[in-house]
C-alpha cells in the first residue's frame, strides 16, 4: 500500500510500504476513506520536533473496516468508522472515568496518511455509523476523529455553559471547531483572536461573535474591554507556545476556565500568578472517544460541519503539497483523498 | 488597645496602637471577641517574606461590632458577625461569580491579633449571628473566617464528589479543615499525607480514613497503591511549596482535581506534565464569603467542629509565644484571647 513517510524536516514522501495486518486480537485493519494533516503534524516538518529516523505520519482517519482480530465484536467487515487519535479499551478507569485519551492500553495512532491502517484496541476505539454516510459528509466525520473532538474538549475543560462568554485563542482547524463547540454548548458570545481574514470568516460562520486582532497584553486589554473589565468565563486555548498560554490565562476572569488543547511547548505556569487569579485550568490530549457518539450525531444530522475546516483537498499521492500548504498558510487543513 | 506587630523575623510584640476608627462609609470597627495566628504568618516570622518596616499581623477574627460607617446597614452595633481574611463588596461582578476573595474592591485583613478591628468593606464582608454563640462555639466559628473556609475551598476547588476519593496534602490546620470538608461533601476515601502523630489523630477523627507517612515518589506510589493504581479523583493541596504541588499533582488519577490552597512559594508547573495528566488545577485565597452563612450554621448546629484544631489557648498578651510554639511544631494553630 501507499502510505506517508517523514525523512526529515519539510522532506514528506509517499511510499511504497507493506500492508498492515492484524498483530494483536484486539486490532482491526480499515480501508483509509479520508485522512488529512494535523497542525501538529507541522512540529516535526518544520523541525521543532527533531526526526531521528523516517517514520510514517498521520492520526486522523474515516474508513472502512477491512479485517478484525478475533477479540473484536463491536465493527465488523464492511462498515465505515470513525475513531480517535488516541486508541482506548473503553473498559479501564481511566476510560470508564471519561479520559479514554489516557486509557492504561492507550496506543497513540501515527500511520494514517495511507490507505490501509492498522487500529489498535479497536473494540473500544471505533465507532460504526449506520450504514455508509454520504461521501460530503466524511470531512465532518474526520474533523471529528481529532479537530473537532478536540475542540469540544477544549470548550469542555473550559467549562463553557450556555449564557457565557468564551474566548478562543488560536484560528488553526482546532480553534475554528473550538468555536463550533462553544456555540453548541450555548455561549452567548464567542471571541476570537485571530489575524487572517479567511479564518475570521469562517470562524463568524461557525458562530464567533468578537474578533480580537491585538495580542500580548493589548490582546488581553480588549478582551477585558469586551467583558465588562474582568475577561471571559472560558478561554480555549488551541495553540502551546507559552505566549499563547499568557494570553489564555491572562484573558480569563477570576475564577474563570482555561481549557489547554495545545500540546504545550516549553510552557511553565507560575503558580502564584495561577493562584491568585482563581483560574481553574484543564488540558490534555483530548478525549474524543467520550464525544464520538454524540459529535458523529451532530454531523451526520446536519447540525454543525466541521469539514469546512479542510479549506485544500489533494489526492493522498500530493501529501507533501498538503503539509507545504499549511506550513506556509495557504490552507487551514488538507484532506487527503487516497 | 494592644495590637501585635512584627519588627523581624522572630520579634513579635504586643504593643500599645491607636484605636482604630471609621475612615471610610463602608467601614465598620469590630471589638475582637477571639483571634489567632496562621500558618501563613510564619512566613515572615520565619524570615522566608522579608519585614522591612514593623507592621501590625493577623488577618483572623470574630468579634462584636461597635461601630459602623453611614454606607453599612447590614450589621449593627452589639452584633457578633464572623468575617473572611479578604474583604468584599459582595456586589461587584467577581462576588456575584462567587470569588469575593478576588472583589474588585478587596482589602486583605491584617490588623487582626488585637482588641479591635477596622474592617472595610463591612457591608459585604461580615455575617452576623442571631444572638450572640456560646463562646465554646467561638473558635469554631473563627475557624470559619479563614481555615475552614480555606479546607472547604480545597475540597470544593478539587471537585471533591459524593463516593469519590480525596487525598490532603499537608497536616496543618487547612489541611485538617479540608477532611471536614471533604467529610461533609461526600468524599468515601479520605487520605491524609500526615507524619505527626498527633494531628494524624485529628485527622482521623474528623473522617481520614487513610494515613500516609511516605512522601516524593514513594509517597506517590502509596497513594496509587491505595487508589487501584490510577491516583486519587481529588488532591487538596494545603502547603503552597513545590515539593508539595508535584505531590499533590502526581497523586491525582488522570481527569482528577487538584485544589491549591497554600500560598505557592517558588512554584511552577511545567505545561507539557500538566497536559498529559489531564489534571485539573485551580486555587487561590479561599472565598470564604460564599460559604460564610453554610458554613457559620454547621458549626452552630454543631455539625462540625473546626475550633478543635486550636491545640493552644493563650492570652492576646503571649502572641510572641502563639508563634513560637507554631513554629516549633508545639502547637497546631494558637488561639488568642483578648
Amino acid at each position: 500500500m501507499r502510505g506517508t513517510v517523514i525523512h526529515a524536516a519539510g522532506d514528506i514522501r509517499l511510499e511504497t510500504l507493506e500492508d498492515p495486518r492484524i498483530l494483536h486480537p484486539t486490532d482491526a485493519i480499515i480501508r483509509t476513506a479520508v485522512t488529512c494533516v494535523c497542525g501538529s503534524d507541522l512540529w516535526p516538518y518544520r523541525g521543532v520536533e527533531p526526526t531521528e529516523a523516517p517514520h510514517p505520519m498521520g492520526h486522523e482517519y474515516v474508513g472502512f473496516v477491512e479485517e478484525v482480530g478475533s477479540g473484536v465484536t463491536s465493527v465488523k467487515p464492511g462498515q465505515f468508522v470513525v475513531g480517535s487519535f488516541a486508541t482506548s479499551d473503553n473498559t479501564c478507569a481511566n476510560c470508564r472515568n471519561g479520559f479514554q485519551s489516557n486509557c492504561v492500553n492507550r496506543e497513540f495512532m501515527s500511520t494514517c496518511q495511507a490507505d490501509h491502517v492498522r487500529i489498535p484496541n479497536a473494540q473500544g476505539t471505533l465507532v460504526a455509523t449506520d450504514g455508509v454516510p454520504d461521501a460530503k459528509l466524511w470531512p465532518g466525520l474526520l474533523a471529528v476523529s481529532d479537530v473537532m473532538g478536540t475542540g469540544w474538549w477544549a470548550a469542555d475543560a473550559a467549562e463553557v455553559r450556555p449564557g457565557s462568554t468564551a474566548v478562543v485563542v488560536g484560528d488553526g482547524a482546532v480553534g475554528l471547531c473550538a468555536v463550533i463547540a462553544a456555540k453548541e454548548l450555548g455561549a452567548e458570545r464567542i471571541i476570537v483572536m485571530s489575524r487572517h481574514e479567511p479564518r475570521q470568516a469562517l470562524a463568524r460562520e461557525f458562530g464567533t461573535t468578537d474578533i480580537v486582532t491585538e495580542r500580548g497584553q493589548e490582546g488581553v486589554a480588549r478582551i477585558k474591554e469586551l467583558t465588562g473589565g474582568i475577561g471571559a468565563d472560558s478561554v480555549l486555548e488551541c495553540v502551546g507556545t507559552a505566549q499563547s498560554m499568557q494570553q489564555a490565562l491572562h484573558s480569563a476572569r477570576p475564577g474563570g476556565n482555561v481549557g489547554f488543547v495545545g500540546v504545550p511547548h516549553d510552557v511553565a505556569v507560575d503558580g502564584q500568578e495561577l493562584f491568585f487569579s482563581h483560574v481553574g485550568l484543564r488540558g490534555g490530549p483530548a478525549p474524543v472517544r467520550r464525544y464520538l457518539p454524540d459529535l458523529i450525531g451532530r454531523v451526520l444530522t446536519g447540525r454543525i460541519d466541521p469539514g469546512k475546516v479542510f479549506d485544500l483537498t489533494l489526492p493522498l499521492d500530493q501529501v507533501a503539497e498538503g503539509y507545504a500548504a499549511m506550513d506556509e498558510r495557504r490552507a487551514v487543513k488538507t484532506l487527503l483523498r487516497p
